[in-house]
């Protein structure tokens, strides 16, 4: 079975997890969005793939639900004492990838080769790709400006609230290599809980990555990242408020426009009636074992 | 009164914090050497300026002689882990400092511009220079080939006898601003007691410094390296035996040809008939407070 995964950090990183647990080793491939990459004191930091690294390798801090546990501080804080920027927070072991990657980029190497060198380093069997290998960035359009993703994300603690949402460079990017091939040969293909707008339509922004999926023969199976209408973390339920009118599944599910078929929604969303398109499980992934379950949830209903 | 202190890092960090503690505010001007600048991890270091730094702001691990104190070493080790260069020991609160750098060289700033602006974070009132902006680096000529600097000195820990010592880019490296400056107005002129082939003359291969040396009109005073004829650290007193045939004082001072008027040396290397030209005092910096009397002597040798 070949399952492909798009998905951000944070639940996709979860998610990920939970199906990697269930699948057989080589058989999940997920699509990273890099839409969140960001260069700070000079390195490539690409939080997402790293977060679906650090988790799908047992490395992250499960508490904090990024970066890495057993973490330490003392480059940041020695960089901003010098007069560097310190308001991305970034840990000492997270440093040492973010040096390999950036120096390996320098010298003209590709993120998703050197992506795949790192997964390879922790000896998984997932086929870890980003969306690509060209600039994309998100910016968000807000009353105070509009800022760059990570800049109002972390610089500005996402208080601004969000009219718009842009995904710079993603109209002359190339998918990745490797991500098309993933896509045709998919027997099921998922959307990780992760916020539509940040995560999981920079990806779909890679035209070719839209057709791709446009022209899927199997399942597409989103996860909605709310739970009783409200996101777990993060901006997602003020956002849709804004700009969709309203945080229901199927305020959810209209965001993917036609290229997912079933949402599964967590059992307090589920709507009264039942509706074909939207499968009730319990989506909240408070461990290792609920993130296994609701893997195991969305794969049958992508295979049903 | 204006002091101009010649010095790499170990013995000429130590050395310069002695003088540091006697000289009034201001009065002190490091030429540091950048002979051992490397690039690790596509990071710029500059090991002697950074021990200059620590040692002068009282940032450095004094049991060491290097890096900072407290000091821990997750990031080298997690970029080792992903695959990437681990054979030079950078610890997390040092790789601060190379960040900022860094991330400042590559927007176009000049090594000397950014040093003062480090020495100005830590409220040090001292002119720390670097020889020169542009590239020098310091390549030794072995039996088993020619290796960089750093290579030979900690890839090969300087297990192999040097039959030559080189200073690439040192033709046509000019002088960092203020270097010349600081010599024409100096009221005396130190060389540190560190490693004359590694540290002091890769300063000296800088045509216009050592002009400028030539042209002085005030004492030039150097401390000896050596105690009872040995290197206290480093491969010194080997060098000097294949390439000089000897480690008494007069060899030392032989290896500056003329630039220094007086060398200062251990009273265990003190010629039986006193000699002009050799100053006998206690050299070894077991302390700060060694370190300051040192610098005592020599000045007073200086001003004579």
């Amino acid at each position: 079975m070949r399952v492909v995964l798009l998905a951000g950090g944070g639940g996709g990183a979860r998610f990920a997890r939970g199906l990697h647990d269930v699948l057989a080793p080589g058989e999940l491939t997920v699509i990273g969005n890099v839409g969140d990459d960001v260069e700070v004191l000079g390195l490539h930091v690409s939080p997402d793939l790293d977060s679906l690294l650090y988790a799908l390798s047992g490395l992250i801090d499960e508490e904090r639900g990024w970066g890495r546990t057993g973490e330490t501080w003392n480059a940041l804080e020695s960089a901003a004492a010098w007069g560097g920027e310190g308001w991305f927070r970034l840990g000492d072991r997270d440093l040492g990838l973010h040096l390999v990657r950036s120096q390996q980029l320098r010298r003209g190497r590709r993120l998703s080769e050197i992506t795949a060198e790192l997964v390879g380093r922790v000896g998984l069997e997932v086929l870890l790709l980003p969306a690509t290998d060209d600039r994309v960035r998100t910016h968000v359009v807000t009353p105070a400006g509009v800022f760059r993703f990570q800049e109002w994300f972390v610089g500005r603690t996402h208080r601004d609230e969000v009219d718009g949402v842009e995904y710079s460079g993603s109209e002359s990017a190339s998918p990745a290599p490797g991500v098309l091939h993933a896509i045709a040969d998919a027997d099921a293909i998922l959307v990780a809980p992760s916020n539509p707008y940040l995560s999981i339509e920079p990806i779909l922004a890679v035209r070719e990555i839209r057709k791709a999926l446009e022209a899927r023969t199997v399942r597409c199976v989103a996860v909605s990242p709310l739970v009783r209408g409200a996101a777990v973390t993060g901006p997602l339920d003020r956002m849709l408020s804004r700009m969709a009118g309203g945080t229901t599944p199927r305020h959810v599910l209209d965001r993917y426009g036609g290229l997912v078929d079933v949402l599964v929604v967590d059992e307090s969303d589920a709507p009264a009636t039942p509706e074909a398109d939207l499968v009730p499980a319990r989506t909240l992934m408070r461990d290792r074992d609920a993130a296994r379950r609701l893997a195991e949830v969305v794969l049958e209903v992508a295979c049903a």
